[in-house]
């Protein structure tokens, strides 16, 4: 069957996700630059078709525990680096979306489908 | 409303063209060097949760298109240089999905939805 | 034979290049976004090592440009769309370089190489 | 002063290990696919200017003993994931260049710089 609208909101909202992961996985990360990175994340998702909003909180404290235990003053971004949300608006369906840690593994998530 | 199994699938399914396209967009590519992208593109993605196929096509006749109207020998890798289809199967739903260009714009789609 | 102090500094500039074209070529970006972009990539940057100084400037005027010749409100990030300088400082050498369009292609350049 | 042709030659291979590195990595990656993403890297590097020859050893080793630790059947592409030689031809010059783990640190290096 073809998808509803509410299946095509949340395959938005998916692909906006994995834009976000993987364009911006593996830049050079420190605590000074996490805040840089974050605007720029949301800002740049945000362009995309139906992305009504995107909050990213860098998780600073992951960055500086990663630090304490490496030779390096940096290291690369990664999932549990940061925790986002993302509100995707496609016709009538509202989709509210969110990535953070569950366990070792940064996991996306719907959090709710909501119709007019 | 939490999301339906269906539309859970959509999202997964989204996830993963995003990942596709921004983890590989920009690889220096040419039309010898294609075939092995595109490979790696299908193998990378179907380590991801739920995707049990993925299908590119590299269009080297875009590239070459491309290569005959510049300076370089290679260009970079972008939407309209690959036909993709993806199938995702989650619990009980398989989504058929696929990216080809509309008009300017390598637009990516779900194709069907089905329950079992 | 092994290299110099100064071709050791010119490879280390050479990596901050790469790194910065590819790690963010395809990220969305259109001429709201653009300042955010060019901040996060100038930052990410100066994270690596004997790397001084990062100036990116976005080149929104080619966004335009771009937007206007095509359907979607948004493009990808490619080099046409940043000019860039950065310093390097490996030891006793300063490299300065540069990225710039030379015709059709994005040209990354050793500009000088000063020894104490 | 302007660069040597050693210099240039340096910080060509620079701007390749930079590519490689940032473009693949948080590439989704297991023992499986780890041999066609090898592939891809290295062909996909050879398309850039000067770069006459690139060898990726995948270390499936280490992607096994890091999927033996986490709860995920894929990891990202990172680093201590490969290692890497590349060989650089600028002019009259050829430049070996490598990729390896240096303690926590994925170290990349110039070999040695040969003039005709």
């Amino acid at each position: 069957m073809d998808p509803t609208e509410s299946e095509t909101a949340c395959f938005e909202a998916g692909i906006k996700f994995g834009t976000l992961y993987h364009q911006f996985a593996g830049t050079p990360v420190s605590p000074e630059s996490a805040e840089s990175l974050g605007r720029a994340m949301e800002e740049a998702i945000e362009n995309q078709p139906h992305c009504a909003d995107v909050q990213v909180t860098m998780r600073t404290d992951r960055i500086e525990a990663e630090l304490a235990d490496q030779s390096a003053e940096y290291t690369e971004f990664t999932g549990r680096f940061a925790d986002v949300t993302m509100t995707i608006e496609y016709e009538g369906t509202t989709v509210e979306t969110s990535m953070s840690m569950e366990g070792d593994y940064p996991m996306m998530r719907v959090d709710s489908v909501a119709e007019d």
